[in-house]
Parts: structure tokens; C-alpha cells; sequence
């Protein structure tokens, strides 16, 4: 109902920076729909992103903790680079990471950004020890908890949980989502060079589908059995490193056949899908059940499965071409946007969501008509 | 000219997989445009496979050993099904590779595919010692010229090297295109789990550009130090492994700055650009030159040396959705259609070619135009 009353609303034909709306106004034009005020706000267009990074000082801390005891893992680099940077560096991202309620919301306002689905940045919590990790989640979330009761209109969140520890996790999923009513959860690929198909895992997959709740798989450096080839040039990150990560996290979740197992979990992919779409004919010819399936127990072909059980995002990927041939494969109803706030800037993201070639019934479905159905998402 | 004069020529609106033209009826009925006996006839599309595999009995024999001898690394799976399968299991695919006059020139007449690009097939020579390596390619190099002198009308071929000895290498691919009029080169990705970007390989990389031939950057299972992930469900394969090795090679190559060294290197990528083309947004805005380039000495943009120095082919990815994208984001000049031959079936692929919704422009450059222009194949 909320998208097809929505769907009437036109699109900005530009983007709407210097428009700083307060907070409610966005949600009352809306409503106000043709009567509103003037035509830039009548056709204001909501926009929910939904891959947005947020910390607290306590996860600064330990991290800042893992980084100096040092090692061979790929992500202590851009760790470094934030939490512990030389002196004289200025450390980056990190006052806009600690942030919820002045930079970030500005930033929102002065963009036209209706809401931020908040996340504990990458790699959450899943460097620690298990102790540490579970306590560290639990914390994140109750504070995640507060800023979304405080601003209920402007942020959601989702929970965290320590896969180190996978009865813990799926026990604090249950809070997250029945007490603290968060919007679903977050993991950041591996957790100790190991992947969410195997059946150590699977109470957490359990939980997800249990509750509901979507699964946001978001990347991190390669695991330490991959990392070679990504040790030059910083390749192990965002140009790179990641998507190969969080793709090979994903084929592995559609080709061990635990989708089967657990055919109502929701799994949301950021960057496009980690390109698994424009993958997708080659995962079919080569993955699906059959003459080529030796060794891999999965029931359906990866394209059936992909619509079943995953929705992507846009974040870091602000390519029309890329967007439509997501729409164009998959169907508009998958697809959310996201900045990835504050590793992306603001601005062009908006641009990109404003601009980019779509329908109305498309564009407010990516905007925000699929954000608020997946991760529940009051208006 | 050769593009002008056959851009006019119509598509053809269904296969023509009952036809068998002998061997010259093909060009004689280019020639003879809107004059030739039948409609089909006068339609007929024009076809060069340009990623077609090959090998030879010394070759089969030396992957042989090498599968017997063992160990952990991932092409041995798929080439202990090929080379030394179990007894009472059919050997697959060694047939048609072994083969170029008789299956092979049968099934190209059958599906009116006017000539196989032959190449050595993956890994190549490169599991071999040096020597061994090096007296392989030249005598596969041989054996493809001889097949290529007996039929110019329905073989071309790239010639192989040993990168195990990067100087008998670059000797070798001189003698390829100077004396045997082979029309470029293979590699199989990593050799020995190193890249071609690393210095000792540059004289491959020198060779290639002087001689003004292209390098065909084939995949093979992922190299050693990325091998973990792959090791489940035979994700080392063409379903994924292949991708990710085959596009953190070329990834490399653009990150490492090895391409300002060598600016006119064309390097060809198949199974659509090894998904380059989807990522290509997300590799300029983080592998771009400038604040994010810590540790790249690339002076380009990733899409900058794409443009300049990549091709691709359509091999394993029958899509016509990716095939659009590719057109969109990078022009039809530097896509060419393939085969896969005999890893991917025959009839699908001339299937896609003939009925992708492209322009007849487009259609005629990805069949054969580009494919002669690029691999400078004579008509």
C-alpha cells in the first residue's frame, strides 16, 4: 500500500542540495502530496539509504587494540588508517563514524536524506575475542537502540551479533529484533577465515529466518586463504579486495546448498551485489543442479535462489548502466539505495538516485518503497 | 573497409544449425550480397569463435604427470577429469580437444561457425618445468601453424610460452608471429602463483607490444595463495574461481602501473571482460589516481587503460542483457564472440549470436569484424 500510494509522486529533476528540510517535512510533504507548497517540495522524493556506518568509542577501542597487536590480515591496513593513525595524520572517517546526531544528520538534511539505516562499520565486532565480541555487539545495539527511539524518523538500524560465538549470536539477534526492535542484522563476511555455510554457522541462518529479520553481508578485506594476490597496490579494499570477499561469501551460501536448509533467510547484498548479477548466466550454466553439480549439493540454480533469498543495494556503485541491468535481471522490487556513509560522499550518491534513468514506480521503490518492506521500516 | 562492407549485410533471424556450407561457400556468399540463391544464404552471419581450445596428445601427456604427481593446488581437479580419469569413467572433452579436421570442422559446419581463434588449452604449459614448458609451446606452436597453413580459411591461432623462462618466452613469441603468422598470444593467468605485473615478466609484456600483438588473458583456478574459499562445492571452477583469478590478474595489471610502461599492450579478457565492465564504476572511484591511491602507481584511470589496452569476448556468458551493458559501457568495438569450444556447447552460443536484440552494425563487429581487426585475421 505504501508503495502504490507513493508511486504517484514525480521525481526531482535535480538534486535537492541546498534544501535543508526539517525533520518532519519530507514525511508531511508527502502526504500533502499535489498541495504542496511549492513544486520542488510536491516532488521531493524519500530516500532511505541503507547501507550507512556507524561506531562507538568502545569498538574504536578495541580496535585500535587489534591493530597494535599487528598480523598479516588484509584489513588491518585501512583499520590503521582510521583507528590508529601517526601522529600528524588525521585520522579518517572516524568523527563521522562516532557520529549519529549532529555531523551525520546535518549532512542528511542538507542532502535531502530522509533516513540512514545505521550499522556498526566493518569488520564489527568479528576481530575480538568471543567474549569481547558478544559484549561489544550487545552494547552497539542497545545504543543503536536509543538513537533510532530518539529520531525514529530518521534512522533505523541494524543489530550486530558475534558469529565468534554463534549461540550467543543468534540469542542477541532474538533481543535486537523482538526488545530492541531493530530492522534485521549485520555481518561482515568471514569471522576468523570462515564462512556462514558452514554448520558451526547455522544457528545464526537459523535465527535470521526465525526472526524475520534480513541479513546485510557486507564486505571485509579477503580472508587470510585468499589474500595473497590482493597484498600489492591496496587491493585487498574497496577497489577490489571486497567484492571478491563478500561474492565468494555469497556463491558459497548459494552452492552449499544451505539456502535449502533455510529457504525463508533474506540475505542483502551491498555494490551492486557484489556483481553476482552480471555473473548470474555463467553461476546458472555452471552451478546449476545437474551434469555439472558434482560436489555441490544446492537444489536450485543460483538465479532461483538469488531472487528467493537475496536483495541488493547501490552502494559504491552509483552507475546507471549497472542499475539498470540490475533492474533489468533481477527486478526493481530487489533493489535499495545506499550511500555508504561516510566512505562515500553524500552528494553524488543523491545525484545518482535523483538522475539516473528510471521509472517513478522504480525510482521510489529503490529510494525507499523496498527499504521500508524488507527492514520494516515505519514511515 | 572490411566492417563497412559487411555492415550491410542482414542478420539472420533464426540458427542455422541444419546448414552445412562447405568450406569457401561462406565467403563466396558474402561476396555475392543480395544476389546469392536463397534468403538464408544471402543473410548469413559471418562467424569467428575466438576462445577455442585446443591441445595436443605431448601436451595431454605432460598434464598427465603433472595430475599424478599431486598436490593442492585447484586446476588439478578439473584436469584429473580430463587427463587421467578414473577407470571405466569417459575422459571428458579430450576428444574434441585432441581434434582439429574432423569433429571439430564437422560441428563449425553444422552451426555455420566460419573459423576457430585455436588456442592451447588452459593451464597451458605453465604447470611444466621450464624446459618442458618451453619445447611444449613450440611445438603446439608448430602443430597450430600447420593446422592454420592447411586451412586459412577456418583456423586462426594464438600461440603459447612458457612465462617459467620470460626471456625463451619472448623468443619464442617473436618466432610465433614473425615466422609462423600465428595471430597473438595465450596465457593462463598466474604462472607459479605469480602475475604478470611482477618485473621478471616484463619481457613478456615488451614482446607483446612490439610484435603489436594481443595477449589473451585466459583464467585458470585460483592461484595458491587465494585458494581457501575455493576449496568447497568446486568454486575453484568456471562457476567462480575462474572469474576471480582471471579479473585480479587484469586488475592488477591496471593497478601495478605496468601499463603506462607498455601503453599499446592489448590484453583480451573473455566470458565478458571477467565482469571488469560491471565493476568498472566502482574501480574508477577507488583505483583512480589521486587522494585513494596510496601504494598504486597507476597514471590512468581503470576505465582509461580498460578502454585503451582491453578487449573482451562473450566465452561462457550467453547474455544478452551483459552483452548490452558491455556495448553501453565500453563501445562494440572491442567485443568479440566465442565459443568456449568444447568446454561450452556449440548451438546456444551461435544462438545468442544471431538472435541478442543488436544493431546489424554491432552484430557483425562482434561475429567477426572485430575479431579480424584485432587478431588481424585475413577474409
Amino acid at each position: 500500500m505504501i508503495i502504490s500510494r507513493r508511486a504517484a509522486l514525480k521525481r526531482m529533476a535535480f538534486p535537492l542540495a541546498a534544501i535543508g528540510l526539517p525533520e518532519r517535512a519530507g514525511a508531511e510533504v508527502r502526504r500533502s502530496g499535489q498541495d504542496a507548497g511549492t513544486p520542488a517540495q510536491a516532488q521531493r522524493l524519500r530516500k532511505i539509504a541503507t547501507e550507512e556506518a556507524w561506531t562507538t568509542p568502545e569498538v574504536a577501542e578495541a580496535l585500535r587494540g587489534v591493530v597494535r597487536r599487528g598480523g598479516r590480515n588484509l584489513d588491518l591496513t585501512l583499520l590503521r588508517s582510521i583507528y590508529d593513525a601517526p601522529a600528524g595524520t588525521p585520522p579518517r572517517f572516524l568523527s563521522q563514524l562516532l557520529d549519529a546526531e549532529r555531523l551525520r544528520l546535518a549532512e542528511m538534511d542538507a542532502y535531502g536524506v530522509d533516513m540512514h539505516l545505521l550499522s556498526l562499520t566493518a569488520p564489527g565486532v568479528q576481530m575480538f575475542k568471543p567474549d569481547v565480541a558478544s559484549t561489544l555487539a550487545r552494547l552497539s545495539n542497545d545504543r543503536l537502540a536509543e538513537i533510532v527511539r530518539r529520531h525514529p524518523k530518521r534512522f533505523a538500524a541494524l543489530a550486530s551479533f558475534a558469529p565468534q560465538d554463534p549461540r550467543a549470536a543468534a540469542k542477541e539477534m532474538e533481543r535486537a529484533i523482538n526488545t530492541l526492535k531493530l530492522s534485521g542484522f549485520i555481518v561482515n563476511s568471514h569471522t576468523d577465515n570462515a564462512y556462514l555455510d558452514e554448520p558451526r554457522f547455522w544457528p545464526i541462518l537459523e535465527a535470521a529466518q526465525g526472526l524475520d529479520a534480513p541479513l546485510y553481508l557486507h564486505p571485509r578485506a579477503p580472508s587470510d586463504g585468499m589474500a595473497e594476490p590482493f597484498r600489492d597496490y591496496r587491493m585487498e579494499s574497496a577497489v577490489w579486495g571486497y567484492g571478491v570477499e563478500a561474492g565468494t561469501h555469497a556463491v558459497r551460501l548459494m552452492l552449499s546448498g544451505v539456502l535449502d536448509r533455510f529457504p525463508r533467510l533474506r540475505i542483502v547484498l551491498g555494490h551492486m551485489g557484489e556483481a553476482l548479477p552480471f555473473w548470474m548466466w555463467r553461476l546458472d550454466f555452471m552451478g546449476a543442479p545437474g551434469a555439472r553439480a558434482a560436489g555441490r549439493p544446492n537444489r536450485l540454480k543460483p538465479s532461483e535462489y538469488f531472487k528467493r533469498n537475496f536483495a541488493i543495494t547501490t552502494s559504491g556503485v552509483e552507475d546507471p548502466l549497472a542499475l539498470r541491468f540490475c533492474i533489468d535481471k533481477l527486478g526493481a522490487d530487489g533493489i535499495m539505495w545506499a550511500i555508504d556513509y561516510p566512505y562515500q560522499p553524500t552528494a553524488p550518491a543523491v545525484q545518482f538516485l535523483e538522475s539516473a534513468p528510471l521509472s517513478d514506480r522504480e525510482r521510489s521503490l529503490i529510494a525507499y518503497g523496498n527499504a521500508e518492506r524488507i527492514f520494516r521500516i515505519g514511515t
